[in-house]
């Protein structure tokens, strides 16, 4: 039986897109991207969503009904007049660099976050990469979430840096790459530039470092998960928010922030943004069973478990 | 009491070299460097290491008295007549790239590795990233060493890549960084390019990412330790070497290439690599109590160790 959203859902806002991709390995046309559509399809995986979002009279909805069956809302998706945001882009042959092609805002250009009442008494929120004017907007609407996790870019940060700045006292975790981490702090190394975030307020902050994995920074420790290493990476469009889908649904699902359930929830991130890549758009979400993603996640412990109590000095 | 050298020694043949570095955070000028003494630095901490190397008039010999005294056998370093290998280089503010200023091979461009007599029985063998035909010379000089391990550089995977990948068939572990093990298997894939490198010899690949830590590739399984999260990296250059300093000197300590030491022997490698980039040079390394060795493995536990039996789907 599919969960059903209720005030105990996490309440998602970001982008709801079209995406015109092209890799070494193939192209897609117009298929469903934005990192609100991401996120839902790893976070739905643990834990019902209800979705903030707006598109254009081209968006085919019915092709979100994958996400409604396993607890999703998509309700507080509005169609607007016009055009839905698209972004084209074309990825490099390693596929770690990538030419945007076009990027036509659409609807998005005029995106008024609306909260439905339904969506107000949200625990969880998540503010997808979007104008920090409109995440404020977005959390002046909403009572009083325990947890608020936010992404954001390096347009956001040259472009909106005090209203993001500001953003950050509001946020208890922030989740961004490194070079944007780097670039918001001012300061290359990735420590001291977490401890300049929590400064500024978020207790963690999450920095996606892309194939490489990602670190969690807490007050006094840290964790760090690998990237899967896959044989074959097909798309990495939506893998970051794939990556929040799983870290925030996961810790949603498991209703608190202690740091086994921290680090747990870091390797479920990892493993949806490795299933993100697996195929173009969110296909490889569509059908995934748990047993899966379980067997990923024993995987990740494989690959970094090692024992202490072997070959030490004093044990010799 | 200082291990001996001896017939179950690890022989390195590498550079012996000379280095001006100048990082964001200071200069240091003709200090000790190159790969075979990088290597031994972070090898002799656990096994005794046979040196076969060549310096110049110049060389402050006396200054790697550190290493005799704690298992190093030096008398492998011939001295030639002219002037000592030296590289200067300057890093960029992220310590992430850097400049090399000036290279001057002096009496290592007419190095002839001469294996001394009571060399030749070495069961581990690490070749320093030097010419490949010198590479085989060295192998062509030892009786029947159990471990041979290797390093290269894209430099000789251009110029000299016929006698790199005939040596491979003679190698058992290759440890090579991530940008060159793809050039060499021209292969953007690091799963795929280990593969190919595992088909042309070496049962073991070791993938070094810089900061972002390595890998190990075994037949059928992989193993993953990060770059340890330091607060003040002060120059970069070394830490490779002495990654395959802790990685071969370990197992060499430990005797054997069972799964379990072969992980462990990762942490300490990367270990190691986190000690030389706090000093210039190898300076780290001279007074290193062991002590603070085992608590930065036991940090690496924690940064990378999850439960797996906690919010499982199943346990819920």
């Amino acid at each position: 039986m599919p969960m059903r959203a209720n005030d105990t859902s996490i309440l998602c806002v970001g982008s709801v897109a079209l995406d015109s991709v092209e890799t070494p390995f193939g192209k897609a046309e117009r298929v469903l991207g934005g990192s609100a559509v991401y996120f839902t399809a790893a976070a739905t995986l643990f834990h019902p969503v209800q979705v903030v979002g707006v598109v254009g009279s081209d968006y085919p909805l019915a092709d979100l009904d994958f996400l409604t069956q396993r607890g999703a809302d998509l309700s507080g998706i509005e169609r607007g007049d016009g055009e839905s945001f698209f972004w084209a882009g074309r990825y490099h042959f390693d596929l770690n660099s990538r030419d945007t092609l076009e990027t036509r805002l659409g609807v998005f250009a005029d995106f008024q976050p609306k909260i439905p009442a339904s969506f107000r008494k949200a625990r969880f929120v998540f503010l997808g990469n979007i104008d920090p004017v409109l995440q404020h907007e977005v959390l002046d609407q909403v009572e009083s979430p325990e947890v608020v996790a936010c992404d954001t870019m390096n347009y956001w940060i040259d472009g909106s840096r005090d209203a993001l700045v500001d953003l950050l006292a509001r946020v208890r975790i922030l989740i961004i790459n490194d070079e944007e981490v780097r670039q918001l702090a001012g300061e290359p190394n990735l420590l001291k530039a977490a401890r300049w975030v929590q400064a500024h307020g978020p207790e963690l902050v999450v920095v996606k470092k892309g194939e490489h994995g990602a670190m969690l920074f807490a007050k006094d420790w840290l964790f760090f998960v690998p990237g899967f290493p896959l044989e074959s990476v097909f798309d990495p469009t939506g893998a970051g928010d794939a990556f929040a889908g799983g870290f925030v649904g996961y810790l949603a699902r498991a209703g608190s922030l202690v740091p086994e359930y921290l680090r747990r929830a870091m390797v479920y991130g990892s493993v949806m943004g490795s299933y993100a890549v697996e195929e173009f758009s969110v296909g490889r979400f569509i059908d995934l069973p748990k047993a899966d993603i379980e067997r990923r996640v024993a995987q990740f412990r494989e690959i970094t478990a090692f024992e202490t109590h072997v070959g030490t000095f004093a044990g010799r």
